[in-house]
């Protein structure tokens, strides 16, 4: 049975966190494709910087010394920002490996253009972790377009703006004073801007809108609204009024086939899907023509959630053991 | 590019349904899978029903008339009770075709023979459909599984009893009011035993633990208590708690690896992700070993979903259109 051999670009949290799936549920893996996987190089910025060991695997700091070999089947992509990200996977895809990415900044730009390129190219690009880290939004949505037609996408996209949100309404602190304690716990950027700017969960849509609608509407049609606007006496009348602030992200199909989005603050009621929704959990809400309102709610961020999504990313690719035989 | 041939049996609400998607969905199907589908024959009760009009399709009271052409890639289930679908499936398979099934009463019970009969037959057995409806839970802990450990399932698994529920506490009257009232909508069969009895959720949780443990607990184990022993006056004392009842089914690992399930009201809190899931729709609460928990919520019944999750299992057998090449 032919290992796939595998690369992994970027070896910070996520990367690290393939890594260790990868090897942790070998037997698993083994057993649901039949393959082994084969974890051939990782690119690192600092080869000498000390980190986890991987014997038997190639650990560089020059992209081009992993494409030289020829070798790779999949490549996985956990490194942060546009480029060289962007310039990577289209190289990779180039020489026609399947690509696993985690990057959303560079997927809402580039998503499109790595879609079509891969399309031509016969290989396939995977994406699951780019939006809401554990929640499985895109196979979601990817299982359900061919039978139905999705309507609306809503939901939090952006933990770390509900992590803050919530321990203003749950302890009465001030903005700052919560964005301070979601840094600490490793929650929040050293630079959060894009976070509680509402970039990030912007972003996050724009993913969704491509995948659901088959497009995206032009950015600029788009308005933004952060959590940084949000003061403590808004979130205590809120709260007196049994409503509770959440970052919603939020775009729809009209009847004339155009799309609406928009990122910022919404006040939602206790029948809300989306009021019990605390902490770092993402909630994704997609209304279509055959189900009305599927709702999915779990882990936005974090090693495993995301690390997982990855791998889980990789099975699809790899498909099951039996190949499906269709007799006529 | 050859076509696949289908065959429903069983042509009630569901039946029909994915009749009708195979037909609206026809371009998007062919697009997404390269195949065209040919829905062969239906099987009937009675012939002389008036009915859908079918042109092309063989409608037959005889399931002997339907396996005999021997041109059958894929099996549609849409009937109820044990039997005869049991028999009918376990032909199907022997004689090579993938079978997708609706049916939870026989799926609960046979399910873990079929998928072994069908592994050992080389074809399929997809079940999205027997638990939560348009809710698509089987396939996303199919994938979860490889990468992650599921240690506890729980949630609302009978639209019935919680459309009830829902009803009660709102309009303040007594359980047998609210029934005949999910009766009259068609939200409960002429019969409701099994749905507020609990019998209903027992055996989607059952399904459930088969497919996440590997496994299901001896039934007579698990506690099954239904909703009908719920009184207004309970629900009123539980609303001025600010609490609700919600029928529950639960099933975890404990740390020996022993299986620990039960099925009853449960009273909940405004904070737990169950507390809003009003009406007929079901949740699910997955925990798992990296996710932390994952919540799905969503339609648990109707044509259109169930139906939907039907062919969405067909294209899960049928799979994409470019088959994925590992180069290696």
């Amino acid at each position: 049975m032919p290992s796939i051999k595998v690369a992994i670009l970027g070896f910070g949290t996520v990367g690290e966190g393939i890594y260790r799936i990868l090897n942790e549920r070998k037997e698993e893996i083994k057993k649901e494709t039949g393959h082994t996987i084969d974890i051939v190089s990782i690119l690192v910025r600092d080869t000498a910087k000390e980190r986890l060991a991987t014997p038997g695997t190639r650990i560089t700091d020059d992209v081009q010394e992993i494409f030289a070999t020829g070798d790779i089947d999949v490549v996985f992509e956990a490194i942060v920002g546009e480029e060289p990200a962007y310039s990577y996977l289209s190289e990779a895809i180039e020489k026609g490996c399947h690509v696993i990415t985690a990057n959303k900044t560079m997927f809402a730009q580039h998503g499109p253009a790595l879609l079509k390129h891969a399309a031509f190219r016969g290989v396939q690009v995977c994406y699951e972790a780019t939006t809401a880290g554990g929640v499985p939004i895109i196979r979601t949505i990817s299982g359900l377009l061919p039978t139905d037609r999705v309507r609306r996408i809503r939901g939090i996209f952006n933990g770390t703006s509900n992590f803050i949100l919530t321990k203003m309404r749950e302890e009465g602190i001030p903005f700052e004073a919560a964005l301070h304690e979601a840094q600490v716990l490793g929650y929040a950027e050293a630079d959060p801007t894009d976070d509680i700017g509402g970039k990030d969960a912007f972003r996050k849509l724009m993913i969704l809108s491509a995948l659901s609608f088959g497009r995206q509407p032009d950015w600029q049609d788009v308005p933004i609204v952060g959590i940084d606007g949000v003061t403590i006496e808004a979130v205590k009348d809120a709260s007196a009024g049994k409503l509770r602030y959440r970052h919603v992200a939020d775009i729809a199909l009209d009847e004339n086939g155009a799309l609406h989005g928009s990122v910022g603050p919404v006040l939602i009621g206790p029948e809300h899907p989306l009021y019990g929704v605390d902490g770092v959990d993402n909630a994704i809400i997609v209304d279509t023509d055959h189900l009305g309102a599927l709702t999915l709610i779990g882990p936005g961020a974090g090693m495993y959630p995301t690390a997982s999504a990855m791998v889980g990313d990789l099975l699809q690719i790899v498909g099951k053991r039996e190949a499906v035989v269709v007799t006529s």
